[in-house]
């Protein structure tokens, strides 16, 4: 099954897209305290059957927003999980803690919920602030079922569905800080979409993940090639650390970003990113124009 | 103004202090969708006077819990924010990024939510995942203005106020995993309170922070002291990345960790951690038996 969430008359909505249409879910407008959507994350955490209310709305008619607009908590992301982008990294001079070769374990960080941004919408510039954006598409994992010390025999039975995830990351801010949180985390780093789509309408270990900047292919790789795959991710964080239903862990980026390359090839005002993973969609993004928007 | 929250007969009541009683605030009781308390981040995030309800309970007649005992995100957190701390750090050998002297810019990074418990609370031995585990009492900033690109001048302007955070730390696991988040975010890992205070009762500038452990004093810095100040560390988080009510920034750990010791003396079963902050109370934990709780 496939969802969406779209801008609706009165606010964010959550809906299941059949064929070229999206039907609102029941409970679908649902917000929070704050006013913060709360649709998707109340349909993965009730654990039911989609239950659809209202009429269907053409998807070429509404703008898509994230699946999950406002995360629970941070988004949980996963650093130098292909061999080939640990070592471009590790060569660029970004990665604080280069030197120590491919991790024997997974490297972990967080970006902040207010990074998320929609289908179509904007990457900011942050012009002022960095002057080298970069891009990673990521095979985010939806946790359905709460956990903790979850075994990967049963991890795959955690996990609800599927989004593509771009972990846009401001290179100089991740390596002056040390620690990777505030390069990954100023608004609007983190596109997701267009679709949440459920996990048994995939296989996690055969899914193909692409990048094009411009029409140019510059990420090419397969989820069989990540360092520790799903399982073994969910089964490292969830050590001793209760995962909740909505959590959304970015299983990492393949090589090909622009600190791959010599010279790096950074974003730049209205750079198109499209980012396809097989069963999920395309994610298209434009970086936006120099100044704070 | 002071705040707690505490067990009342049908969940979490966030109340105002009075003396020796705690009286429950309108809406202190309040949950959101998942059931989960947002008392006091409801009364921080409406940015109004805090009125009483109900009547009022003796302290000591109820079991606190943490003042804001689920946060809307992950817990932003500051690393190596006072010289001698940094350098103990860094000689410890459990630092990844080791090596790189005083930081010129703020270390940042997140727990996760999950990790929060309240006073008098045990502390998770989790022994099964690390043998090292170490305390870390923190000033903790809770903000109370929602704000972007915040100037230093303006900073204070955003802060609602203050509790004191012990970042309890898995020495082993935050140096095996490179990025720091797993060895900080275990569940239990981040004992808060007993107190949320207005920014108006205390001088952020002359704070003295102490921890003892089994009575033995162990750390005792002002936070004169920190590296970056208060108006700073907001400033630079700010920049780009939007600040919510109720979010909370731990400014980092004055020296005197198990790890500054030689040999280290990391937390064991048993051990009562008592952690006082001038203004903010004693935060009193214990460190629970070995076994998986």
């Amino acid at each position: 099954m496939k969802f969406a969430s779209f801008l609706g008359p009165t606010g964010i909505v959550a809906g299941v897209v059949r064929g070229a249409a999206v039907v609102p879910l029941d409970g679908g407008d649902s917000v929070d305290w704050a006013g913060q959507p709360t649709g998707l994350l109340q349909h993965i955490g009730g654990g039911r059957e989609a239950i659809t209310t209202g009429t269907e709305v053409p998807l070429d008619s509404v703008e898509l927003v994230a699946p999950i607009p406002v995360p629970r908590r941070n988004i949980i992301c996963v650093g130098q999980n292909y061999v080939e982008h640990s070592i471009e990294f590790d060569k660029s001079g970004f990665n604080a803690t280069a030197g120590k070769g491919i991790p024997d374990r997974p490297v972990v960080f967080t970006k902040a919920p207010t990074t998320v941004i929609g289908p179509e919408q904007e990457i900011p510039a942050h012009d002022e602030l960095t002057q080298s954006l970069d891009y990673e598409a990521e095979l985010a994992v939806i946790i359905g079922r709460e956990g903790r010390d979850i075994s990967p025999d049963d991890a795959m039975s955690h996990v609800w569905g599927y989004t593509i995830i771009n972990d846009v990351t401001a290179r100089d801010i991740q390596h002056a800080h040390r620690q990777w949180f505030l390069g990954k985390s100023k608004d609007g780093l983190c596109p997701m979409g267009p679709f949440a789509v459920t996990a048994d309408e995939v296989d996690y270990r055969d899914m193909l993940i692409e990048t094009r900047i411009n029409g140019e292919l510059r990420q090419s790789a397969k989820t069989v090639d990540l360092i520790f795959d799903i399982p073994e991710l969910i089964a490292t964080i969830s050590a001793g650390m209760t995962l909740v239903p909505g959590d959304i862990i970015a299983t990492g980026t393949p090589p090909g970003v622009g600190i791959g390359f010599d010279p790096p090839r950074f974003l730049r005002a209205g750079d198109v990113i499209e980012m396809t993973i097989t069963g999920l969609g395309t994610l298209v993004n434009t970086v936006g124009a120099a100044g704070n928007p």
